[in-house]
């Protein structure tokens, strides 16, 4: 069987086990007088890659999307899935389970057709968010339907549940982090002070990983570890921990960071005094329970870290182009590969395979970003694809190849994406293509003013889409982190995204074009918020550096200002990588960056 | 003195009564036990333009802008104004008022600053809106600060006030509006039965003059009678005018249409029953009082004709074209005949005179939209500037003349800016006219998808301005009515504009660009939306052809897309109008129309 070292191509799901474990949680659930229970994607860190043994939604119902929940009812029990996963959720469950689309059926009203007033139904208190469950209780007390915080009785039911991971700690030099922990605890006690808050509840892992510059491989593809903490204003913190994984980097850590063992965050919460700065969108309801019955005063406020985190300061920016540099270095090996195989046997899979060995020739990398997106023909339509080995198609002549994929390096986080041409593309393919670049040139070139947030310019990258009467239902781009979790929050570009961009943010600018069915195109770089050389204005600076791919250009289709733009940055593409490519893609990079 | 017909020039404030005025005020007041009095600029229907009777505000401290209010306090007294009037409120007010930057400056944190808890201010309640009351209600309960609804206490130290105004209401034919008021009506009576309402109130005689198919002059510019209404769920409405006023009209409302006099409205408003919809947003604070001492039922919700009245029907976009048409007639008659004015005497007091001499040739106008924009050299860097004698300033060569200015004629409301170069330009000037060019053109250009509002669009008007370094301050767009008032909601663009754009609405399109005691720039165009040939999409249509100054054009800065939508819409403006102008214009047109 074909594999690759940071990515397998195996079905991840078995439907034929879903009713005879949805049997065992019904009849759980009976004996606790409860009318349904709600298992969610998340893990209690609410991030977008959870541990096997967190694997639950999976677990039951066979469903392995990165997004989605399960409630599980006496006589029906449905998946709420968002519109990436339409497709993929049929192939996926038994028939035991009911595929609703979310968020158009909320979860109150899919509840209030299947449930009487006076029911009740069960929920993890660790799984979810206190907004997320704030919001349920709101709609559900007026449906006369409880909600009822439980033990998760998955975990009793599930005989064979894997371990929680133990990956050990390391230190993320300040070479990389261009800032000691010390430094980013004082400045964030202040703040605190400032608040008038004793100390802020922090449960995402990687803003944790950020905080103490400490990195882990507690799970595929994001570079943490599973861990909370408290910090307090004076600048020390509870580092919650299975203290294996932290035991080699305490002379790192220091003194000021206490190291506790997880069970103890639910009683140390409650011996918190003052005010506690808690984030509703991120902190396990369970949490803000214990305070609430520890009559802990608390605030909600954003996630302290979130922006802190997402302006990299000038060594993490330096650091973030080399990682660029390095990466599109592969991606040029692998796009020269590409272009000299032979296509009649050639795989989705055997391009993601030979994409990471481009990847791995150069030893700096740690892991892969992501899953890579190898999609070829009607394949790449879906643009959350996850090629496997049921999935997986020959690479055919006429048909484009969308290859999005990222590395992990010390020196920061990548994620690009090329739309490849398979021989000769059909016209309204390469117009699809053309339009698609234009707006990611558009994103590109914009100058702003401070204070510009990314739905303010996100149509910019539509507007060449809109024109033809096309557009693609994903945002244009997302925060990206510092060899942490490549989609990174606050900022993006899309119509939700209401933070303003600020000098040092990373965000992509992935506009596409899906024709279901058919094909599938998006490029995608990653770029850089810089001051304009007028201070009070802002603009992008681009951190990769990979042609784009001309054969599908329809040249009288980009103005001017566009065709400069692009002949620039292959040029670029050119002047930066030529040293470092072998001789085949040295050859190959001059050919394909030749001004147009 | 020199004059307008629909348009004077005298200076409105009178300062030097202030100090007189305001101490009879604070007289009455303490009478009262009360510490304040707040003086909005609005009347009890929220229009931008008030009758000299509503005048309270400019009567009080001698500020004539179209926003702000007063606070008067026993020994301080603010007028709060926005951006627009921070310089010409120290033109107008005495010594004994402070201007207060507003909304920099709230009303609470002011008042926190001014005042003692336990003390009270008084307000007019049939002035201020329901939000704005709730509003202010809940910061100043946080201060303890009173807010108490009184008798307005300027009514009755304002001797000499003018009366109520009193024109007659004239029918506004369905060869215009489209759609008879039976059918508008039943429309809205439906939608109220869905709503399971029995009634709303509707106090903005903007949408009564809509739904009645009814206009007047009660106010300037503006073609209303003030009135208010409650509209019942089978159809018919109590309108509450001055009987005078309508009387002529009587067999053209119709039996369905109660009237009633205005006095009657808030003891009818107690008579109500079943659930009453209002909108706070316009409401005034008064009327939601009364129905709450009543008991009444009432629901917040969106103004009910605010959407109905932007979707422009058929009948009514085409008589937009033939107004636009005809304005735009009158416009190249102007700038042809100021092309040819010896500069040296001309003053912008006579560039204004003309202009609607110009307007009035054609016997079809029946008001200008407001006071016309007569701004030349550094008085056009005022986005808002209103041209007075003292003001008014001699054009000079070298000098930019900006001209905003519309008209009022019963098939549509006309809203147009052009800027004109008298003599030749610097290069910066040149440029930023260029740049504001192809801000007009990203827009008129844009193709949408359905969804799409103004707040995802505004940044095109803006992006060639950022790359400069250079913005404007005001919104890039608003609504027009339909020879109703020129500023209409809901849609626009801008970054506050959230209401998805429809066919049939209307918007301006106008950046601009001022740089403060040099000069300004804003070009500005009428658009209406229409459904793409893709019925999914929509674009715009504009209304208005008159050309655009070609001597302000940096050519190499167009790109050739900007360069053709420029020349089509001359060759437009030339092929439309030829056959209307005066031979003069014609020779003229050809000459400012000819490609580039």
């Amino acid at each position: 069987m074909k594999t690759a070292k940071y990515q397998n191509f195996e079905e991840l799901s078995s439907p034929d086990q879903g009713p005879k474990r949805l049997t065992a949680l019904r009849k759980e659930l009976k004996a606790q007088g409860l009318a349904g229970f709600i298992i969610p994607r998340t893990d209690m860190y609410q991030g977008e890659n959870v541990a096997p043994a967190d694997e639950r939604l999976a677990w039951l119902t066979g469903f392995t999307g990165s997004a989605g929940f399960c409630v599980a009812l006496m006589k029906t029990a449905g998946v709420f899935i968002d519109g990436r996963y339409r497709v993929q959720v049929k192939n996926q469950i038994n028939k035991v389970f009911t595929p609703v689309n979310w968020p158009e059926s909320s979860l109150a009203v899919w509840l209030s057709k299947n449930l009487s007033r006076g029911e009740s139904i069960g929920f993890d208190p660790w799984l979810h968010t206190v907004s997320e469950i704030e919001k349920a209780q709101s709609d559900l007390t007026n449906l006369g339907i409880g909600l009822q915080p439980i033990a998760n009785p998955i975990d009793k039911i599930w005989k064979d549940r894997p371990g929680n991971p133990s990956s050990k700690a390391c230190v993320y030099d300040e070479k990389y982090s261009g800032q000691s922990h010390i430094e980013k605890r004082t400045i964030l006690a202040k703040q605190l002070k400032r608040n008038k808050h004793s100390a802020v509840v922090i449960t995402l892992p990687e803003n944790i990983a950020w905080l103490l510059n400490i990195r882990g491989s507690d799970v595929a593809h994001v570079p943490i570890i599973h861990c909370v903490g408290i910090l307090h204003d004076d600048a020390s913190i509870d580092l919650f921990v299975d203290r294996g994984k932290v035991v080699d980097i305490l002379p790192h850590l220091g003194k000021a960071v206490r190291c506790r063992e997880l069970e103890d965050f639910a009683e140390d919460l409650k011996k918190l005094s003052g005010t506690v700065q808690i984030d509703p969108e991120n902190l396990p309801f369970a949490a803000v329970n214990i305070l609430k019955k520890a009559k802990i005063d608390y605030h909600y406020s954003d996630d302290l870290i979130a922006l802190p985190k997402a302006r990299k300061n000038a060594v993490e920016i330096s650091q973030a182009k080399n990682a660029n540099l390095r990466d599109s270095t592969a991606m040029c090996e692998f796009l020269c590969w590409l272009d000299y195989q032979n296509i009649g046997k050639l795989t989705e899979i055997d391009v993601a395979i030979s994409l990471e060995r481009f990847r791995l020739e150069n030893s700096e990398l740690l892991e892969i970003s992501f899953d890579t997106i190898s999609a070829s023909g009607p394949n790449a339509a879906l643009p959350h694809y996850r090629v496997t080995q049921s999935s997986d198609r020959i690479l055919k002549q006429g048909e484009v190849m969308l290859v999005d994929s990222g590395g992990q390096y010390l020196d920061g986080t990548t994620d690009i994406t090329r739309t490849i041409a398979i021989g000769v593309q059909k016209h309204h393919v390469c117009a699809a293509f053309t339009r698609v670049l234009k707006g990611l040139i558009a994103v590109s070139r914009l100058t702003f003013p401070r204070g510009i947030t990314g739905r303010d310019i996100d149509a910019f990258a539509r507007a060449p889409l809109w024109e033809a009467g096309q557009d693609f239902a994903h945002g244009t781009g997302h925060g990206v982190g510092h060899f942490l979790t490549v989609h990174e929050g606050p900022q993006g570009i899309s119509s939700k995204s209401t933070i303003p961009f600020e000098a040092g943010m990373i965000v992509s600018n992935e506009p596409g074009y899906y024709l279901e069915g058919e094909f599938g195109i998006r490029t995608e770089n990653l770029l850089v918020v810089t001051s304009a050389p007028d201070g009070n204005f802002l603009h992008f600076q681009t951190l990769n550096f990979v042609p784009i791919d001309k054969k599908m250009i329809v040249n009288n289709m980009l103005t001017q200002e566009e065709l400069a733009w692009l002949n620039d940055y292959h040029q670029k593409c050119h002047d930066k990588l030529i040293d470092r490519l072998s001789p085949a893609a040295s050859r190959w990079i001059k050919q394909v960056t030749a001004p147009l």
